[in-house]
């Protein structure tokens, strides 16, 4: 590069207010506590209210903030920890935090129609649900399931609704799964996922991306949204320990 | 809520510009193409320059976009999937892309040292290690060790630097491992990770932290910070199929 390391990457002014902000916070306001008014807070720290609100978006990132529309600014508790696909030769969870919303037979987007294999005439089931943790949303799913993959699905199920998506996933729980793999990338909300998780469209988001594996073809592939502001995804197979602060304010 | 639910989650402007620039992306704009100044673009999509940084910081979110300082903002190329834990009991990954940078005998954080429970007198070696793809650096890793995990670890080996960083790996990969653990969450790169990933300070990150489990206990502790604009972290151990196009994409 030329240059030194140091001068590479200049420290942008807010970098600096973060971290003061971040030891104020620790040293004089507990979870739930409102923040001060930008105004007060950038005349307490000398800054620009512009530079100011680059800090609190740098926290909220990093989950120490929340901001709530009606409310203010928060401090935040620790993210939840959220297991995602805590073991891997698993169907869908059906756990009682998960809950069927509907289940409509639609055309799916192209890339999902590539990934599942399916002819452009094949019916796709897609379903649905929401999760809910400790009494907020977490996440809001969309799970695609060609109709090759549920043959039995019977009439005496309901046409649609929860109860349909009831009975794709009873369908979808007798094929003898060989695995599944996930990817988990950075997103924003979507308007129809932002209702859902009580967020503004455009909210960062973390995107689960789950392929379901039957005889060498994807059976099934699952996109769900979970809110990066209150969660932590936990992968693996271990149970225990639980690490009750994210790495950033370990780290730090 | 009390409202309809259309209601009770108005749509940012800058939402309806976001799906018109995404879709101008796709139509017009290839992968690595120089966008248009952000005056020249307000001006053809009639909008303000706030609105319109508003939907370009989404669209950079979602992937779409890339911001470089001394080239512009250019389209981005699709995410790379990169491998993070593929396989559950695994010792930390010692292929190719990753890049032993240093080994340093430091106090780790206090709830690092907690997950550890390491004493306070407990030395801890700290790795530092660095991994490429595709000829990008895509995540900065710091990998603390008690100092009872390697017992055997020898003075023969050099007392720092990457040769000691290797003699860590080495001896830990002696243990048996019982299994592992990992959580993903949103934070912001801090300045040293920042420097090695090519980023700005507080630029969004995918944090993944790793807690390998021998005989109950935690015996090394991970915490790797991926760039959240070009990886997509995939889990599992099914292999196969590659999904070029995020979720989002494929979604909207």
């Amino acid at each position: 590069m030329g240059t030194t390391q140091l001068e590479s990457v200049p420290e942008p002014k807010y970098w600096h207010l973060k971290t003061v902000l971040s030891e104020a916070l620790d040293s004089e306001f507990s979870v739930g506590e409102i923040l001060p008014n930008e105004r007060d807070l950038a005349a307490r720290f000398g800054v620009a209210r512009a530079t100011l609100r680059q800090a609190l978006e740098q926290l909220e990132l990093e989950g120490r903030l929340q901001r709530r529309r009606g409310v203010g600014t928060t401090v935040a508790p620790p993210r939840m920890g959220v297991a995602v696909g805590s073991r891997q030769h698993a169907w869908p969870d059906a756990g009682d935090d998960w809950q069927a919303v509907d289940c409509t037979v639609t055309a799916p987007p192209a890339a999902v129609a590539a990934a599942l294999e399916t002819g452009p005439d094949e019916a796709v089931h897609t379903v649905r649900r929401s999760r809910v943790s400790h009494g907020q949303p977490v996440a809001a799913e969309l799970l695609y399931v060609p109709a090759s993959s549920v043959p039995a699905l019977s009439a005496i199920d309901a046409p649609s609704g929860p109860a349909r998506a009831r009975g794709v996933l009873r369908e979808l729980q007798r094929l003898e799964l060989d695995g599944r793999e996930s990817a988990v990338e950075l997103g924003s909300a979507r308007a129809e996922d932002a209702k859902e998780l009580d967020r503004l469209p455009g909210a960062p988001v973390l995107v689960v991306t789950t392929r379901f594996l039957v005889e060498g073809r994807v059976a099934a592939l699952s996109v769900a949204t979970y809110r990066a502001d209150t969660c932590r995804l936990t992968f693996g197979d271990a149970g225990g320990v639980v690490i009750d602060e994210g790495p950033e304010r370990r780290a730090s």
